[in-house]
């Protein structure tokens, strides 16, 4: 990490954010520069993630960077990233912290130009509050971070990403981009999909009769629809991969129940049990 | 509550280990009994819950009682509401704290013999621990707990049972037994299906990816599979009925993924998002 004396992030909301004041609780010395769209926005960012300074023109805040970190909608990473390779310094490394990899792997590992590089990262870190006022310096604290190299990447630019994000306090994990895209679908993208369809499936005037379980279950279904629809589009069919074993487990249940079997449905939930215990809480 | 001098609690475990304790935080003077099926556990109850004193034997426990609240498995409460109602004293009010309340009511509303009469309540409390050991005296506090008189309920009784949970902490609602058993389909029952389902839709080997969210959504799937196989068949039409919801709602979310429809997609997140959000943290 010596040599890293700048570092630019582009899309200063909450993950951007928390990269800034991660980065500034051990780092006090490198300057940190926030990119985004909108002046007033970027005015509040610039205080709550403790940037040092603040631009809407991309060209410019990415000059001198040596790592630049993409922390857009998932939709808007290839195209941005395309847009800093032709305005970077020579010889810098970008990264981004998009929910799924392949796509965006596979659009941006070769032909970015003179001397720009590009390595997928995604932190599995996050809030169901969205923005920079939502920023925790703690927020990647023993999380894990998944890096996604390709044949193509320079071993030295895998290990410079790798320690930036352990020395935010996380765990890194590097893996293919389609592995990671498989994995997060199960992990990650059918719990908020499950998650929508039971909020939904709740009558409204039932609220005094909310448990904690339904309050668990349900939290992630707040989360932003608009970021959300790029997600489950950018990893449609790992999504609907995870989504056909969900699919199955609940018609097993169901027919359990409807056949009046508790064997059967207490096997099925002994089964459920054992995968929840193995994780811990 | 005036009148009432001794409480028996037939079960201490996590439930009937936390209405003692919450009794014992406001009521120093009231005599709390614990009847359990086997020593070594009550002798570990006792101590955890604050009881003064346990016993094995029913007939001898619920003696004396003005109030005996029965915390036993739901599909045994039928059965041990009968046993007390034998033994207990003239004009005993009996309640319980099962799941599901149709079946028990329905069973339990006349023909109890002399004096002793049953109303049933559900507290919408727990944890997915269970156990006396993990009893709280503040279990109760700010929720909900649903009382289902029927015609035959004396009102002095509806309004004794009702100062008794609230003198615990929580909240009181009454409705019939039928209401109850509809609305905890969809705010308790049908999340712990639907979270069992998501933790077995998981792969084992995608643990250290796990996120908060998947945490959060699947963190009922640890309760007892026992317990729960009985309440899903103790409210089996509900459940099916709220389950038939899910799966529309699961459905429609794999069209518009499977179609490729963001428009589509993003509506019916949103709509998720506006259900969650209008029950709060």
């Amino acid at each position: 990490m010596k040599r890293i004396k700048r570092v630019t992030i582009v899309g200063v909301g909450l993950i951007g954010g928390s990269i800034s004041l991660a980065l500034r609780r051990c780092r006090k010395s490198i300057e940190i520069v926030g990119v985004g769209r909108r002046a007033p926005s970027l005015r509040k960012a610039k205080q709550a993630a403790a940037l040092d300074s603040t631009t809407t023109d991309l060209a410019k805040g990415v000059q001198g960077a040596q790592l630049i970190v993409v922390c857009t909608p998932v939709n808007t990473i290839v195209e941005r990233v395309r847009e800093i390779a032709s305005h970077a310094s020579p010889g810098t490394l970008i990264t981004d912290a998009g929910s799924t990899k392949a796509e965006i792997v596979a659009a941006l590992d070769k032909n970015l130009g003179p001397g720009a590089r590009f390595i997928g990262s995604h932190p599995l870190a996050g809030d169901h509050r969205a923005g920079a006022t939502h920023a925790r310096a703690d927020l990647f604290d023993g999380r894990t971070v998944v890096v996604t190299p390709t044949r193509a990447s320079q071993a030295s630019d895998v290990q410079q990403l790798c320690d930036f994000w352990q020395l935010l306090g996380a765990k890194t994990l590097k893996m293919t981009a389609r592995q990671h895209d498989q994995a997060v679908a199960a992990t990650s993208h059918l719990p908020h999909l499950v998650a929508a369809a039971l909020a939904s499936a709740t009558p409204e005037e039932l609220d005094e009769l909310i448990s904690t379980g339904w309050l668990d279950t349900t939290r992630i279904a707040a989360a932003d629809p608009e970021l959300w629809t790029q997600i489950f589009l950018s990893n449609r069919k790992c999504v609907l991969g995870s989504l056909k074993r969900l699919e199955t487990n609940i018609t097993r249940l169901r027919t359990a129940l409807e056949r009046e079997q508790p064997a059967q449905l207490e096997s099925l939930l002994k089964k459920a049990k054992r995968s929840r215990d193995a994780v811990g809480s």
